[in-house]
């Protein structure tokens, strides 16, 4: 049964509930879905709204209405694609090749004209409330004056610090302004994070696969990355966590628990809690990147681990990157105990973040903007997640698995074990695509055969095209 | 004799040849000035330029009309200050409290509202182009649209590095666009340069005194500070560095060869010369920090030692935060030889900066609006240098020395040996003044009865009177 939950909406409830039902296969393509008189009672809603559920179930690409007869489960071929199992780091190092080469690729990709851009994963444009947040800058410089132009020291933006503390609700947690500290992006937080709490040589434990910036990040300030396998569904497998703390000296632990990148995977509450707490009894810091959180297809904000944080040892990073303003490089981080140190580290690494950003994004905030266009924005991507899904599907050869996530923008693709992605990488991009290879995920070399896409712009032709085309190299390839 | 050069204004040049003659003792405070006709003879120039001169020389404090009589030295107490001599790093370490701690109130003073603001080296904003700027702004913004929410991977803009190269020439060198990587500011820029060229335990050459930001960058980053005597008007002594490089291995040097900070020392272009050559013979990277070379006092832009650079080992740094607006945050480095292994760091770093202040700068630029405005941001400093130093000599205890900068606008004070700077600082701060006690310009605890004064703002009676109130509690502390 739906029970009304703050900030979804109850018809985005219904159609979660039944979209998790197609996915777990209780519901398979070609069934007849319950007529809409009988959802409205199996889910205790009116008809309005069980008519609302089935156009945005519509709107997914995951039913569709037949005349005269109701509405159906899309045949698809990707509900046959099965996830990835349990991820394995691998043990050996990495086979020719810096990664730092394939990292450069993938952003400078970012901005080259016609790619078709499955590669980093960057909002579009097209979905950013471009013109207000043009509109809210420039009054914003005109009112600021002077003031624009000068340093403001960190902990940085008091108006952004003050909206943040107020949506911290939302995530579980209950901060107060003074315990953020404004970043240049969520990346600028998480190196602070690392320098503050680990020191060259240090371990530290990360999910088996994540993000290939926070791989290269560690890899630069000559810290040793401990793999931990992941679970495509609910992310770090704890008990292998437990048993490596267990056994060798781990300085932080740096996890994506919401929506990791590349996975999408959400971690329940009760990991969320058994994490913090087995850090907590070692006395290890938590290291939370967030950037996906307000991204959820579900009706809920998913909590942050920090909300079960009693120490001060959860340090939680996020940013408007993904969400608002990739180029205004506004990040966050509430470093808990490690404050000081942390501000002491930013005057060191920019001093400062630019003045006007901020102040912009928090005036966004502050019109209640950014919540309407989360709401839009959540929908939209989990559309265009369906979308490449399922154009994977159809244009890979069978064989082929498919992380289902139920937040971000991002899908985990593993191939046929023969096809090295670093080489499909290569050759997809001199077709004009850009994609992630798996190994970047990974410090040891893992995931050869994964590729990450990132389904961040609407879908379009050339997406469809580009994915047809990455179809065939991979066919190729096998 | 005075030769017209580029970039200075004749009547500069005669004013400035005048200045440096009373700073050397030839002209001495009461001597009655050659007059105007002769001036105008010995220096070869018009009588007209000659009278502009003296205007100039009596604006700075240096000359005084005397009614029917001609120009006369005026007599002030700080002509008979001397310099401080060639610094003497300790050998002990910092006794007592964290540096990071008085780091951090020096940089809060700054967004403190009504702080006597001599601590933190930040330009008044009442000297800078204000509105040009914000026009500029919100017109690159308007134009931009969508591009300005969009990132803006690295190198960075290149509006900006088009016009960084073309500007280049000033400096005596020749760089291209594609030599160049925006970065946040340049603290970011010397961050990722010393990461880029070391690793933890190793150790750094640097000057003694230099900037607090660099010795706590390498004590952040797990670094060696190697500290070099300096000479208050030329800088790093490079005998003593060739001794140095001669007995332990340095795996960088980093210098502020253009108006060190906090000496204002400019080394001679045959000292960047050798500079370069000592440390290329020993392929020792040079990270040259230029953040005030264009702030000279006298009329040329001073060479970077980057110009002698023929084996790409000289990173050059720089920013606009002291010349045009610190809140843009934008900085850059041409790093030569390291220039792919800089722009990977920078992506682990901060990824990108935020996409439309550097545009802005790159328009205040091309328009030729910053070469108008940094003549007289020049001698604006200049003068709140002389201004700064008369009331520091008429206020504080006999026996204290001055350095007498040529560029930048700080000035470095030598107070008796028993008075405490880091005492001062806090007693200073009680009073609603800031400053930078010299402890933290060496990371071996050095300068204990030195003092950084900045004089970014513009002569008023509340700097009158901090600076009267500052000689009295030295002349407590005696």
């Amino acid at each position: 049964m739906t029970t009304l939950k703050k900030g979804g909406l109850l018809y985005e409830q219904v159609a979660g509930n039944i979209a998790r039902q197609i996915q777990a296969g209780a519901l398979r393509p070609g069934d007849r879905v319950p007529s809409v008189r009988r959802a409205s009672l199996q889910h205790r809603v009116s008809v309005t709204t069980a008519v609302q559920a089935y156009l945005e179930l519509e709107n997914r690409g995951l039913i569709e209405a037949r005349p005269q007869s109701g509405f159906y489960v899309r045949s698809r071929q990707r509900v046959n694609v099965p996830e990835p199992l349990l991820s394995n780091p691998a043990k050996s190092l990495r086979a020719g090749g810096t990664p730092e080469d394939f990292l450069a690729t993938i952003f400078e990709a970012v901005n080259r004209p016609n790619i078709v851009p499955l590669g980093a994963a960057c909002p579009s444009p097209e979905l950013l409330p471009v013109k207000k947040l043009n509109r809210i800058l420039s009054s914003v410089n005109r009112s600021t004056g002077a003031k624009g132009l000068e340093y403001d020291m960190p902990p940085g933006c008091l108006p952004l610090r003050r909206q943040l503390a107020k949506r911290s609700l939302d995530l579980g947690t209950n901060l107060t302004p003074d315990e953020f500290i404004i970043t240049c992006g969520s990346m600028e937080a998480l190196a602070l994070c690392l320098r503050a709490v680990t020191n060259a040589g240090d371990a530290v434990a990360i999910e088996s696969p994540t993000y290939f910036g926070i791989v290269q990040l560690i890899a630069s300030l000559g810290l040793k990355a401990v793999e931990i396998p992941t679970h495509p569904r609910t992310g770090l497998d704890l008990n292998k966590l437990e048993k490596t703390l267990n056994t060798r000296k781990i300085a932080a632990c740096l996890a994506i628990p919401n929506f990791n990148n590349p996975l999408g995977s959400l971690m329940p509450d009760s990991n969320k809690e058994r994490l913090v707490t087995m850090l907590a009894e070692r006395e290890i810091p938590l290291i939370e990147d967030d950037i996906y959180g307000d991204l959820h297809f579900g009706p809920t904000r998913p909590r942050v681990a920090k909300s079960y944080d009693q120490e001060g040892l959860v340090m939680l990073c996020s940013s408007f990157s993904k969400t608002l303003a990739p180029g205004y490089r506004v990040g966050w981080v509430a470093p808990g105990r490690f404050f000081e140190k942390m501000r002491n580290l930013k005057f060191t690494s920019t001093l400062a973040d630019a003045t006007l950003p901020p102040l912009a994004v928090a005036e966004f905030l502050s019109s209640g903007g950014y919540d309407h266009h989360l709401r839009s924005l959540r929908r939209t991507f989990a559309r265009q997640v369906e979308r490449v899904s399922d154009a994977v599907a159809d244009s890979f050869p069978s064989g082929i698995k498919i992380t289902r996530p139920t937040g971000g923008f991002v899908i985990w693709v593993e191939l046929p074990s023969r096809v090295d992605a670093l080489k499909l990488h290569a050759r997809a991009l001199a077709e004009g695509i850009s994609i992630a290879p798996g190994p970047l995920f990974s410090s040891s070399g893992g995931f050869h055969n994964f590729i990450r896409l990132s389904c961040g712009y609407p879908w379009s032709a050339g997406i469809e095209r580009g994915i047809g085309i990455l179809g065939y190299l991979v066919k190729q390839m096998m």
